[in-house]
């Protein structure tokens, strides 16, 4: 089963208030999706991801095809069943960690901080799908968009995308439109498959293409509009800078049918929150929360941080050495109900991984808040202040 | 405060059912002391060891002094507040990591599995204390009984232990008996600034050392039995192979005030505590269970065993490659109920730290539930049947 349904629209801008209604659960939207890319929250026991207020994991394709397998976690009786977390998850195809292995970095070339690197000789990039080395078995796995809709099927997500190929930010013109018409024909075989092959208790989104180039995603959105996606993930290359992402988060959504879920993958700084809830995003992923956990780093409010500049509270700082109160004072999370700053710096100095997992449910409760803030805010229609008070 | 009682005393046995009262709650024993060795046990949130059981966990002052500082923790609020555990606190002195640093290697040595090694040229042990370099920030410190005291007091620990030289099994008759000589007069120091400095609120236990040689045991015992220490814990050497173990904890235990409580230290294996209850010995800490827990390995019962002849299950095995079942089906634990063998050998092979955790929390249940069916046997005074529920 799945549902969207739009709640409320902002009267001052495209933001709204929804719900996604799977099997597993409701999905209140705006949302944030956690992930648990390898079948876990690194280092965190997933009853703490649901104390923390989450609604809603993410878990991925192409990680899990090649350790354990789709086929064992679909035996084991789905993904669900196997990581112990029976409420909403979603899958991401595996586009992107193509290229990951296709270009090196991940995050960097998205947000366009980093050089293009040489093509790994590993990949082999053709019409069928992609080619690779496992680096688990050494095995010679051609991951197609039929595989990707096979693996997210066994896993049993309830909301599972459609393979793309995801191109870095500086490739020309030229190569993103054919990389974009590639996408599409993969969105189209994937969208067969998942006809064919499906239960009906699942989602499929349309990767949404075309980097920077405007005609290029509204074609992109024109094909994810007429078929019969059940909504839509903007992916690709979102430029160079803060400002053309901004720009194409803005313009690709306003190219798509609304009555549909949308939702923007690989984003989540609390700013880039607020802008996508404004142009309509629904839900949100990124790693972000629990990476920067595991190296020291808590997210608060901007009135919380040391200095304005900073984007985060480094917990290992020796600020915090004699720093008997929580990490915030307003948080209700575990963490922040039970240890100080104190105590987290301790266990980072002392190479403790404790110190990762408290920071982990600290950030993953921050965003649950956040996204809960939000909602809050367009039911009385109050988002700016909701905006004034996480930034100041 | 502190009490201890002795409830019922077995008819077949010396094994004795009793509970500590502390101000910060009873401990029913025979009790397992779980290691938080540096305030946290790693890798897992303090509420899952509570929910596993666990009533009393231990830390050690030699680490919390070198970082991050009794006076600090002091100035948390104590250990208590510090780490979020509001029950009993043992903490041990730091005499057994002055031998750790003497001599190398710490439980091959106290099971006489490892070779002596040259001393450390950092140690100076003297009279007055054990002179060390800190591996921390390189400063020279001396942890005398007083000091070792004091940090013990400044944690706040509800049973704090006196300060001995732990001297390696393959020592003469004549090193250990100076050692032990030694231990006494620190053992009187450290009761002297105890009672100079003490808040009436912790109990301080005496280490009984003498290695192998039972008239030193008895002479340790002695000078023990005629203080006013709450309690004895036997350390040192307990000798080469598991007899010569199981006759040192017999002998000294027969030789100790039995009026007062026993710790037995560094012993974990299952028949160890079921031989040492049916010595009297009314506590237990090692730091086997959560250690081996973050090496993949599971505590269960004699049968849940591959094999007769493994001590553990090894839940790395392709056995388990795809055994859906959880570790044990008898158990209660977080884990078990909620994660199977497959998914814990998954995340082992995938280098997810969460395996450890949830291994540790099985262990810990486990090592609990033990405890548990062994003060039930010896209210219907049925240990042999639970030795051979356990032990087959």
């Amino acid at each position: 089963m799945f549902k969207f349904e739009v709640l409320k629209k902002s009267q001052k801008s495209n933001a709204r208030l929804g719900k996604i209604i799977t099997s597993r659960g409701i999905v209140n939207t705006p949302a944030f999706i956690f992930c648990a890319t390898k079948a876990n929250v690194r280092g965190v026991t997933i009853d703490h991801i649901k104390s923390a207020g989450s609604q809603i994991i993410s878990s991925n394709a192409y990680h899990l095809m090649l350790q354990p397998g789709g086929e064992l976690i679909k035996e084991a009786g789905g993904l669900h069943k196997f990581m112990g977390w029976e409420y909403p998850i979603f899958t991401d195809s595996g586009g992107f960690q193509i290229f990951s292995l296709g270009y090196g970095g991940i995050d960097a070339e998205i947000k366009g901080t980093q050089q293009l690197k040489k093509k790994r000789s590993l990949l082999k990039l053709t019409e069928e799908g992609a080619q690779f080395r496992s680096n688990i078995d050494g095995k010679t796995i051609v991951l197609t968009p039929e595989l990707s809709m096979k693996i997210q099927m066994d896993l049993g997500a309830d909301i599972i995308v459609s393979l793309d190929e995801c191109v870095p930010c500086r490739v020309n013109k030229l190569y993103t439109a054919n990389s974009m018409e590639k996408s599409k024909r993969w969105a189209a075989r994937s969208l067969n498959f998942f006809r064919e092959q499906g239960t009906g208790e699942q989602a499929i989104l349309a990767v949404i293409q075309g980097g920077v180039y405007k005609d290029l995603r509204q074609e992109s959105a024109r094909f994810a509009n007429e078929n019969e996606f059940h909504g839509f993930a903007i992916g690709g290359s979102l430029g160079k800078t803060k400002k053309e992402m901004f720009d194409v988060v803005e313009t690709t959504s306003e190219m798509l049918n609304k009555s549909r879920y949308v939702h923007l993958l690989g984003i989540g700084e609390i700013e880039d929150i607020f802008h996508g809830v404004k142009c309509g995003i629904d839900t949100f992923d990124c790693v972000t929360p629990t990476r920067i956990a595991r190296r020291g780093a808590a997210i608060v409010k901007k009135k919380d941080l040391l200095h304005p500049s900073q984007r985060y509270l480094n917990l290992g700082s020796s600020a915090f050495e004699k720093d008997f109160s929580p990490i915030s004072c307003s948080c209700d999370c575990y963490t922040c109900r039970n240890f100080s700053r104190a105590y987290i710096r301790y266990l980072i100095k002392a190479g403790e991984n404790l110190a990762g997992a408290l920071l982990t449910i600290h950030n993953v409760r921050t965003m649950n808040k956040l996204m809960e803030d939000i909602r809050e805010s367009l039911i009385t229609d109050s988002l700016d202040e909701t905006i004034k008070e996480w930034l100041g």
